[in-house]
């Protein structure tokens, strides 16, 4: 990569990283955000155990898709080869985000999936939200953050329709063409987390009403906003 | 239309948007409002998918009362149908406003309604706030933000004493005089429903404790504030 | 009483009103407050239905202990009556306050009285903040105000030790030594409100704690602070 | 102790406590932090009943872990017996900070400890955050700030691995290596206090789960961040 692009790719990701700071997501350093650059096969991605109100696009690390640092000074988050593993595992992906946000992680916490209860899920969600199934004892004693990323790939039915999961036990991870995309996709469920939350009475949107907000939005037929 | 009026028009509906976000009613690009010069015909409305932080009165979009474009660069709201079919249905309104506010959200999401659980609700709104019926598959797959707009006004039995709706499934909509009273009613009813999903034991007022608030504050005998 | 005791006054009035909305428990013009010039009889309260980003010491009225507007330009509240009542039956208080602030809002429409859930509670309130019953139709269609202070006084065992109370079906009223103390235990109010709603098994502090908790901060033995 | 050292202990102390605010845990004077220097066993802590806004490092009290004052104008907070017990009973601890934040509060008054509902807490708690039993009547009428904290030591199976606990019908108290490590705990204990209270199928995380987060940042294994 030129030094230009990867110059870009960094404060990118730095500021993938303190948007989900803007957008109460994480406090302290629980949350990281990454995003790949798919031709050099070089991710970047915060380091870790760094204050967000301190960082600068020099702190954030390049790694290569084995984790191998290949530029920067710190030592990349610890949850990397979770990061790692979603970018192999699923090819179409160009950002993931990581956040311990209160409403996403209660469903983590309660290792439930999250179906579509509204329009506002189905905006960006053509399905329910899937949660990993716990970690075995030796999954978790070997490499843990390596396989968390593979409970996730093989939890997961639909990489590009739904753009999220939860980590029973654990937390959200979110991702999308880009580190930001990922970013907004953890608004985006922390919102309707939390609307699902407060629900009593819990009942589904149909098919059609999913299918309808989904695709007003994306593919070929979308013509939502100003497409 | 003079060239003045729909400036100010204008004007009104760029405030009316971005009392949306200082309300907290909005996050991204989820919400708009319009307001209708009755007189010429002509509705304003928030261009579809712009974030609100860039747009500027010049972005804001004339239609007509059948949809068609009659001022503006950018595409109207792809909620534009359903404010149109609003103002068609019901003639004594000028202002619309739709988010999907958290807690009212809560309650299209249960396609529940809200009874007058108190006088804040009964300060606002002359009865229940209705939540319509679900759309069936052929009415989403049709002219969906249209027949939203006529489930709307099916269900309801008081626009002018009760502004506001749950669209089933989906997120509320409000309405007044102008847009800007459209907001000032999606953020009390962001309240209320507030208040409502916290409580346990759930009765409404007496309809002489709705009516005494309720008419303290609107029509002939109104006596609350400076009137 | 002289010019430069009620322009202090009514700073004073203004500036808990402004306190109101800087602790989040009022938005529009949803609250008042008022704090009465025992030797004068003169009690100032906020115009009713003025915005408080726009309100000066100059809007706030004057009025004696029977309604009478003896100051200002503007109506008094809507609740003035409330108020007075309050004053003239609690002959030992100086400030009241009124808001439709979230959480005790919720307690007002649930009709339920806060037992003293822990030691917050406890530290400002000696005992259970009563709720009083709803009122007859005809306290509605009659002075309704006025008939709302009668129905909180009719209820109230301890206006001294527990400075608060809810109203049935519509929302809190506080009061204190001034009115600054009495938005301040509106404050407190919605704190431990919203504490017991989030209690799943609720159960109340002894007696002995309630009592230390509450003689540490008031009365002669008190040794809270710098006492 | 010398000068230079005191008026530092002084300063951090002070930044704790307005750090309290920060993090939205504190209202009012509903807080206070301080911090041992164990060599000269001087216990720097807030002043009780002062306002944050107003506090300067000059408030700051010192005494000695008998509770006598050796430095400072003002009386130390009255939970100052509580705190030096913490010191005398936990030797391994540098700083305390009590709080009544909100979602902790509710544990404290539900007389609950917390599990380990997610990594959130394992990251910073080896273990359920233990509830003290309630005082009895004697102990709330005799030397209750040292009996409180008297049945936080004799209940805390874990004072290093777990730097926080619930005092049944009070409030939390949290501690760490300094002052404001133990603000930091406090935030911490907030979020999964709140986490658990939304939580409706509640189930512990495994004990590797736990050990994995909990090793993975303390200890001599900790490889988080940039250890």
């Amino acid at each position: 990569m030129e030094i230009k692009a990867l110059t870009a790719l960094k404060e990118r990701v730095l500021a993938a990283n303190l948007a989900l700071v803007k957008h109460n997501l994480v406090i302290f350093t629980w949350g990281n955000a990454s995003e790949i650059d798919r031709e050099a096969g070089f991710v970047a991605i915060k380091p870790g155990g760094v204050e967000y109100a301190e960082m600068t696009a020099e702190d954030i690390v390049i790694v290569d898709l084995n984790g191998k640092v290949i530029d920067g000074k710190l030592k990349p988050s610890s949850d990397t080869p979770t990061h790692l593993e979603l970018y192999r595992r699923f090819p179409d992906i160009g950002g993931v985000a990581h956040t311990h946000s209160r409403f996403a992680t209660v469903f983590a916490q309660e290792k439930k999936s999250l179906p579509t209860y509204g329009t506002t899920h189905a905006d960006y969600f053509h399905g329910a939200i899937p949660c990993t199934r716990a970690l075995t004892d030796d999954e978790i004693n070997g490499d843990y953050e390596l396989n968390t990323g593979r409970v996730i790939a093989e939890c997961h039915p639909d990489p590009v329709g739904i753009p999220a999961v939860f980590v029973a036990g654990h937390a959200p991870f979110t991702w999308g063409k880009s580190a930001q995309e990922a970013v907004h996709n953890s608004a985006v469920l922390e919102e309707i987390a939390l609307m699902a939350l407060l629900m009593q009475q819990k009942e589904p949107v149909s098919q059609a009403l999913s299918d309808k907000h989904y695709f007003r939005k994306h593919g070929a037929n979308a013509y939502y906003g100003q497409k």
